[in-house]
């Protein structure tokens, strides 16, 4: 532990490499805690897999 | 918030289009939100990522 | 299945009870399911448990 | 319920189908429950979609 | 990894700890997996906040 | 979205408002989103819900 699960739209690779070396860094630096203690799970959802007031994401005109 | 996580078998985008709707229109309803406060998450899983009573749901057979 | 998890801030029992009432209503006549087939998991979240533009909901001025 | 996820590097078939036959096992023998009401979800992960350490799967070299 | 999460009604801790046992040991075993590297999270949940078939836990006549 | 879930031993809230607020940083930098998008949820795990080796976190010597 921790465990961070991070549910978001699909990202780069590039993104995601920065993001993980990032939260994992502030877990580390505010929890004192070993890096190799914090996982990072990607979960990334498409349009047809999500919805916000009530409206799939596909559906969604862009804002 | 609310957050609603639906892990369900695949459904098509018209069904999760209405039971998006209908949920989402729920919330609103009894707890007296905004619609737009609502997200609507879709976990799709299929008979190879899911076992009941032990068996695995493309080894069961239909009901 | 499906399996329904509730992220929210605390609710009342009623209020819990007409939501997953009507959530399952929703998930029957859509899906054509069995009521006894839809579960609904509330997850309740209070202010000091969830953060919103990297402030904690207990520090956050009532909108 | 018990309603078991577990999150894992992607595994073949068979050995989800002897993994989930055990886990029920240990459930029904454990908890005394009835096969029927253990359902176990797999979310399999690859090494694009996890970090451990602040590195991406991807990124660590085989240990 | 992997990373197990059980979702239950609240158990007595004797029987959570032989179930993590044995849970462990089905991944260890199946997986040819080191024990330490299996981690079982328990998510307790009552009457009050789960619903089968619309009806929450607390409302159903025991079956 | 994004949405952040941490699994994570109890913390004070001085610390979880400190690791939210750096979190959603990363976010906003790595991503280019606005702060208000990115929701951060604790769930906080006490040894007793917890086990890692098929040992319960309670049972476990420190290390």
């Amino acid at each position: 532990m921790p465990i961070v699960t991070i549910q978001q739209f699909p990202r780069d690779l590039a993104q995601k490499r920065e993001l993980a070396r990032r939260v994992t860094e502030a877990f580390v630096e505010v929890y004192d805690l070993k890096p190799e203690s914090v996982q990072v799970f990607f979960n990334e959802i498409d349009g047809e897999g999500w919805a916000k007031g009530g409206v799939m994401g596909c559906d969604r005109s862009p804002t």
